[in-house]
């Protein structure tokens, strides 16, 4: 017997409430039962965004909410600065290419996050810029961008403040209205366990502001089109109904363990990664780490992608190694989504018996018992 | 107790084993296990498709693979040539208008489809015309347009014949390269039967040549970055990996049944719902009726939708109504995808039972004698 676990970034693990629930027969969209579903999802998910704004939902991937933050603000010619830090930081650059927007782009070395300063400094060389683009989690590095600070910069600006929280939403605070996040964009597959397919996005009023003179062109992601629709609890065109329906299950799981205690789990599981880790000699690749995620690099002497190859074959174990520039060196450990204390247990055991395995000294147990203790609140 | 029963042209009711299969626990998309089930999928949507070219997969509802066949082939002041024969219809003027195309619409009044000859002269008058953008089966009205006649006139220009076969692709043939379709778009949620949230495209050699000067701007729908992924069996963006899962699963039982007889059995039911109607004395809207749909006129002094409210109401029995122009004139029956024979004679029976109830003046079970012998091959 091989027991197969999903311990990823995105696609995370789906709980079994939420595949019971889109097992259920599918509703039409379009009646009085879908819209019922469709009021109490609008409503838990701006208690998620901690918004008073609408939070739009699309049937799509991350992508399409982050091409939607483009499309529905910005001008032909535009200038947005971008923060650059990862993959998915690079994604703005290909996105103002393919719509003739000018970026600035702020290139972070991997696994660093942005300087606040280096934003205002941006912002002051080009004030007619429109809006800062960034991840909250840049989930190919696992840093955390200061987005608190971001906002506050932005604040004083014309700009907008962009936030992908593709992989960030559910997983820490990113209170929307109190930090002044003007787009915050996420997806239903990182905490909120869904399978891919639906997006989220929602506006300031200065973010609908410049909606109103934005002149790229949109059709399948307008969110003016979106919001006067869904204020009716319908959508634009047909929904992904049966992730509307998870949707629904998943935010009621989120509401009965409380926004604070889901915050603090996050944390807690982000600490004890950290801590199991390092008590393993290895050193932490991002140096803003994130709560949803902890990026480590692999030791000396051992290939990240061969390690995370082993630790599917041999013990069904599934965990990302890095992309692009971090490929080869570092392995990502989510604990983003359905994942608790014990999840943490596997997930280190597991890449202990991998690195020891493939002949790294390290020390058994060592990461677990410092994962134990931070648990306990000792270290 | 009341059954509840989804008898609607999309969503369309899911198979229980494509429920079943999108219930398991979810696979990352960047990994061997995916590669081998998207590869599987690509093949059985080419076998489909009737198609030597690659079908492409979108995370996104019917509508985004729309929108991706306007920014893919055309160029910002071209002209199309529309078919607008319905709310479906209508919406290519609107894709136009968004993106600065120059929409030459060909009005159909609803119920009718349109001619080739006024396609060919609409061609004519406007050689610089790119396209020509129609639907296989117009939802709204029950309409099929002579799609095989409309390729025979645009192979001989320069024009690409555009066809949305959202409600068509599975139900009807539609075999593109042998009739000369050059761009074939579907969604999953009709004839397939998945939950909304999974769309194609496929272009011929013809349109993938427009595709190379085309200049809207395009980044989530854009074919040529999949094209090069989804050889690779990888998608550019997340895919809706449950989704993929589930039509791995359709695509198997479409096999099994074989295309054939998928095509003669909603070729059957279409027959029998007609005939159904008919023996009750009401009359049918389309004037080119298809094998996706029966769309029928409410008898003088029924409201349909009333009577579609009262068959959800009373029986559980959810069918639809008329949309703008035909609101309150029609209901349509659905008989595309996980429907049979014996779903026929529910939806005739509850047809029956709810015109008898608002007083209308019916035979009780004529409709179903009619059905019955178009069945045994006798109507």
């Amino acid at each position: 017997m091989k027991k197969i676990r999903l311990l990823t970034p995105g696609p995370t693990p789906v709980p079994e409430r939420l595949s019971l629930r889109m097992a259920r027969p599918i509703v039409h969209h379009r009646s009085p039962e879908f819209e019922a579903v469709f009021a109490r999802v609008r409503e838990g998910l701006a208690w998620l965004y901690q918004t008073k704004q609408d939070v739009l939902v699309f049937a799509a991937s991350g992508t399409g909410a982050m091409e939607a933050s483009f499309v529905n603000f910005l001008r032909k010619g535009d200038t947005a600065v971008v923060v650059d830090g990862g993959k998915f930081g690079e994604r703005w650059g290909k996105l103002a290419k393919a719509y003739g927007v000018n970026a600035v782009s702020l290139k972070c070395e991997w696994g660093h996050p942005v300087e606040a300063t280096a934003v205002e400094k941006a912002l002051r060389e080009n004030p007619q810029a429109k809006g800062v683009y960034v991840q909250a989690n840049e989930s190919s590095t696992g840093v955390y961008h200061p987005i608190r600070e971001l906002a506050q910069v932005t604040a004083k600006t014309g700009a907008v403040l962009v936030v992908d929280a593709i992989s960030a939403l559910g997983a820490m605070p990113l209170p929307m209205d109190d930090w002044g996040i003007d787009v915050l964009l996420s997806a239903g597959h990182k905490a909120l366990g869904l399978p891919p397919g639906i997006a989220f996005l929602a506006a300031s009023e200065k973010a609908w502001k410049l909606n109103e003179s934005a002149d790229l062109p949109r059709f399948y992601f307008d969110v003016k089109r979106e919001r006067d629709s869904q204020r009716k609890n319908q959508t634009a065109w047909t929904p992904a109904i049966a992730l509307v329906e998870g949707l629904d299950e998943s935010l009621a799981m989120f509401r009965e363990e409380g926004l604070e205690n889901v915050f603090a789990r996050h944390e807690r599981m982000a600490r004890a990664a950290r801590a199991g880790m390092q008590a393993l000699g290895l050193t932490l690749y991002s140096k803003s780490p994130s709560p949803a995620m902890t990026t480590v690099l692999a030791p000396d002497g051992v290939d990240s992608e061969k390690l995370v190859k082993h630790l599917f074959k041999q013990y069904g174990v599934k965990l990302v190694g890095g992309q692009d520039a971090a490929k080869g060196k570092i392995f990502r450990i989510a604990h983003l989504g359905y994942f608790d204390d014990f999840d943490m247990l596997v997930v280190i055991g597991a890449i202990e018996r991998g690195l020891h395995d493939l002949g790294a000294r390290i020390e058994l147990g060592a990461g677990l018992a410092a994962a134990q203790h931070s648990f306990a609140g000792g270290g």
